[in-house]
């Protein structure tokens, strides 16, 4: 595993599609946040958030996502994606991705992601249910991260 | 409207982007599969299907589509996508698409698309709703088409 | 045409397709940046920078790239992608990007994306010709813009 | 390995991403080709055929192609994805796809795709080279299959 992700208590293994590349013949901005989302996704599924989404109907949707490209990723390829939650708020945490290119063993790119919690029937924001956050903590201690509170903007 | 298209009863108007292509720098092969899809639902739209799928909890799926590539469309290029319905079965009916390029004035790709009427809480074929059945009968009425039967294989 | 695109010296029509949503009903995150890729392409084509790409290889490519969603669109709805520059660098240039959706008459996402001139041959930055400087600063004038100067952080 | 694939000698793991769902709630049509595509291009990846494109700018390229459905993936899922040659014609070949679903140990789909020699620069098609065809001989002879003749409808 990459030092460059040694803090990340997720990483995804991404092997890189050749459609994913565009006309440039590599792969194309768009993927990266693919690659973002799914191992977002996979953090998520850690949180065992479906649970307040079935019964609830309270669930994360994804307010801003940001990518700087290090390195244009070609296909083959397989990536390792990380996921990882850096801040928390009352209803919103921040998490940071990051992506290694295993065959240039390299950071290919790197961007965060705010995850809001909303109520998917009324749309609007709701503070984040304890277990949650309780859970989030835990997963960051265990990879030796600590998580700062967030100042919504 | 092109020749290519004059017993289509839904012509679609689909501008390509930048992004649908890949590294061979013309549109992927899976595009014109969206391309097809988005006439699709246009057609379903028409059908006012919505309304069964909501209250009955019915609705058509695709079971099976094919491509035939004409020649490689390139961006930039605005498409027409032809949808219109060959045959009728009692649980099923086969639809036929068309891609024609504006700017070449040319057929880019045809295929077809078996659509089946599916219970989506069993998971079971079902009856076409006799209404759906008359509304399709009445779109290629219109438009100068006879609608075969279907013989299921 | 929306007055929140006021000052984008291009704006696109874009056509959201069906399958650009996800399984939460609602278009998928990655879209909206392909989205951005069609504007940014668009005004890409009004520098006529291919010819430096097909004559010198030299040309553009995305070194970084933000959005803030501001509310869920779903199908169907037509959309007003806006792009314009900000900042000028030596070597680089900062857009800014806006979604409008047509259906509801509102700023759907904001974001940008930071454009560095390559040359690709060698991988390695270069100074924007002054040809494509010279169109930007035109383009954004004749829009009403000032554009900035850029501090390389 | 599953039963299901045991003539196939390319088989490829597929990762279902999450992000290959559409509003449906299961794996969008046009992805079934994305995976398709990818053991394809695996499966040229063996016969060598770079050589030929960047040599002689001869290249395969996709003519048609087609997906029968079996069941809807869903996320999360790994696949194999397969792909075999079984027709064999002067300047085109025949390929046969599955696609399981290992978490459900089930055909999920099947389809082929015709592939055509073309030169790149004329556009025109070409015979395929004897390097090629036998490539693809001696593959699928391993894998215990006779590839037929094919004529050209």
């Amino acid at each position: 595993m990459s030092d460059l992700l040694a803090h990340y208590p997720l990483v995804m293994e991404m092997v890189v599609r050749w459609g994913d590349m565009d006309a440039f013949q590599h792969v194309n901005n768009t993927m990266y946040f693919r690659y973002f989302e799914s191992a977002r996704i996979a953090y998520f599924q850690r949180l065992d958030v479906s649970d307040f989404t079935s019964n609830q109907g309270i669930g994360p949707i994804l307010a801003a996502t940001s990518c700087r490209f290090r390195f244009p990723v070609t296909f083959p390829d397989t990536l390792l994606v990380g996921a990882r939650a850096i801040q928390l708020g009352d209803d919103r945490f921040l998490m940071e991705h990051r992506i290694v290119s295993q065959r240039h063993n390299r950071l290919a790119a790197e961007g965060d992601a705010l995850v809001v919690m909303l109520d998917y029937r009324t749309g609007k924001k709701v503070s984040m249910p304890h277990v949650v956050r309780a859970r989030i903590l835990e997963i960051e201690e265990a990879a030796g991260n600590e998580v700062e509170g967030m100042i919504v903007s």
